[in-house]
């Protein structure tokens, strides 16, 4: 998309300081890295959030994430978290799908999450989650 | 493997609020959800972190993650991220790959992360960062 950051980067009309190129993917280091080594991977075809990423791209993307991460735990011997974020409300800010492959070494200083106080599923309310859930997987299916 | 947790579920040994079901893959609700809707979606593979994962399985589980994502998003009309921990450090408490779709509406109780203060990548520790991390990845190229 003409101006989408993302594709421009991955078309090499942005710099970046690129890490890892295939047909279908890029990855580059994010500008303001929450830990060191902070890679972006991305797809080369513009889709604003994962669930509007088409599945011919699905494939090479996981490929290229577990590609890099294997780099980065490799370079560094550290933990790390991958992460994609959609919509304003998870705090995507380019809305050009990218997953995050954030290094972790248990320093206070860098990126965590909150994992708020976590109540048990409650079996009620997994069967009202579960139907709104697989009605859609099922009628995805049967649009294919 | 057998004493996995996330191994015994897929096969069916160990009930759950299954979401999901594939050749490769398998999904199924968060037993301590973080929000309403929070799913796992793992590969039926046993491997204990996404680098170590087959590139067998890594097709199908982009795909999977794509599929339950797209069905949550249309069932809660929400915002979601996509999160998969590997390690200690970075948060990870059950050794079978697996990523958490996580439903995000904007509450103020629910799982969120912390960005820390980020400064902008500086171009000399690039360098050095990008040394480390390519040559792993062509290491890695050559071996096949």
């Amino acid at each position: 998309m003409a101006d989408c950051i993302f594709c421009m980067i991955s078309q090499g009309k942005v710099p970046c300081h690129k890490v890892y190129e295939d047909e279908k993917c890029f990855a580059f280091l994010d500008i303001a890295p929450v830990s060191r080594g902070h890679v972006l991977v991305i797809p080369k075809e513009h889709a604003a959030k994962m669930h509007e990423l088409s599945d011919e791209s699905c494939p090479a993307l996981m490929l290229a994430v577990k590609k890099v991460s294997k780099a980065v735990q490799e370079a560094f011997s550290c933990d790390f978290n991958i992460l994609n974020n959609n919509g304003k409300m998870a705090g995507q800010a380019v809305h050009h799908v990218h997953f995050h492959v954030i290094p972790r070494r248990g320093i206070k200083e860098e990126f965590s999450f909150n994992w708020v106080p976590r109540k048990q599923q409650g079996d009620d309310d997994a069967e009202e989650i579960l139907e709104r859930i697989k009605e859609r997987i099922i009628g995805s299916a049967n649009k294919q």
